[in-house]
């Protein structure tokens, strides 16, 4: 029997959701599982993250899409067609059946702020592959998305270091 | 300059806590840091980390000590000896000075049911070699520890599949 496949939504404005989403997906690889994993604001590829994914790069493939969604952006709406275009790209890797995980991550701004429609991202997920894990990052999460969701882990920021005025740090924050 | 090394706490009844910490050190570990993983709870050899970690075994050391502290033990005062070795442990390799990062995972527990003494650990992470991360993970994390540390995010569950009469799955949960 196949398993079922859940969606998770790791959200909250606390530190560790794309963490967890990375840990996940590398114990997913760990098992010899094919995860993709979309990352749909951070643009860099610069990130410890990217090397760690390296040694896996016969179980994990690792998208950073179109130009990457800034807050800082020059240009907001070729920001937008860029992160709609990413949205027609994991729809495609959500239905073609090559994966036991599908990471979103940091895809709830482009609901938050209706980018991209939200009646077809939820028509997506129902219509997913019965036996395809998806798992969601960011903050905010909306409403039906959480409805939705088999599980739901809100990150909660009890205390953070820039509070305290310590500046990321290499290794841990990215 | 070095890095100020910062204690971090991933609690909270939610998941999410030691896969975060599992990112996070393969994060590292992607920077080519060095990182030692202590697990003080689970104590099978069998879940995907163990084969992920295994692709890092040039940064990451990996160690799940004694018997392990399980909830549904045939013999408690083992364990609990067992669990007071594992801590002599992690003090050596705290105080090593070979590592970027050390992750006490699902140490709390250790310290909620009075396993070890919390004057002995506040005062080894105080001491702690000054660029050192110490990443801790557990439910119930101590006041006192919650106070000493830098970063605190609690993993709270929204939403959880056992709710749902879902059973556990392979390279999501273990």
């Amino acid at each position: 029997m196949k398993e079922k496949g859940l969606i998770l939504i790791f959200t909250g404005n606390g530190k560790g959701k794309t963490t967890a989403a990375l840990g996940m997906t590398m114990r997913a690889a760990g098992h010899g599982m094919r995860t993709c994993f979309i990352q749909f604001i951070k643009g860099s590829w610069k990130y410890g993250e990217m090397e760690a994914m390296a040694r896996f790069h016969k179980e994990i493939d690792f998208h950073v899409t179109g130009r990457g969604f800034t807050w800082k952006s020059d240009d907001l709406e070729k920001d937008k067609a860029a992160a709609r275009k990413a949205w027609e790209k994991a729809k495609k890797v959500i239905q073609s059946g090559e994966y036991h995980t599908v990471v979103l991550d940091e895809f709830t701004y482009l609901l938050r702020y209706d980018i991209i429609d939200k009646e077809d991202v939820l028509e997506v997920l129902r219509g997913k592959p019965a036996d395809l894990h998806i798992c969601i990052t960011g903050r905010e999460a909306l409403g039906e998305l959480i409805e939705l969701a088999d599980l739901v882990t809100e990150m909660k920021p009890i205390k953070h270091p820039y509070q305290k005025g310590v500046k990321a740090q290499k290794g841990i924050e990215f």
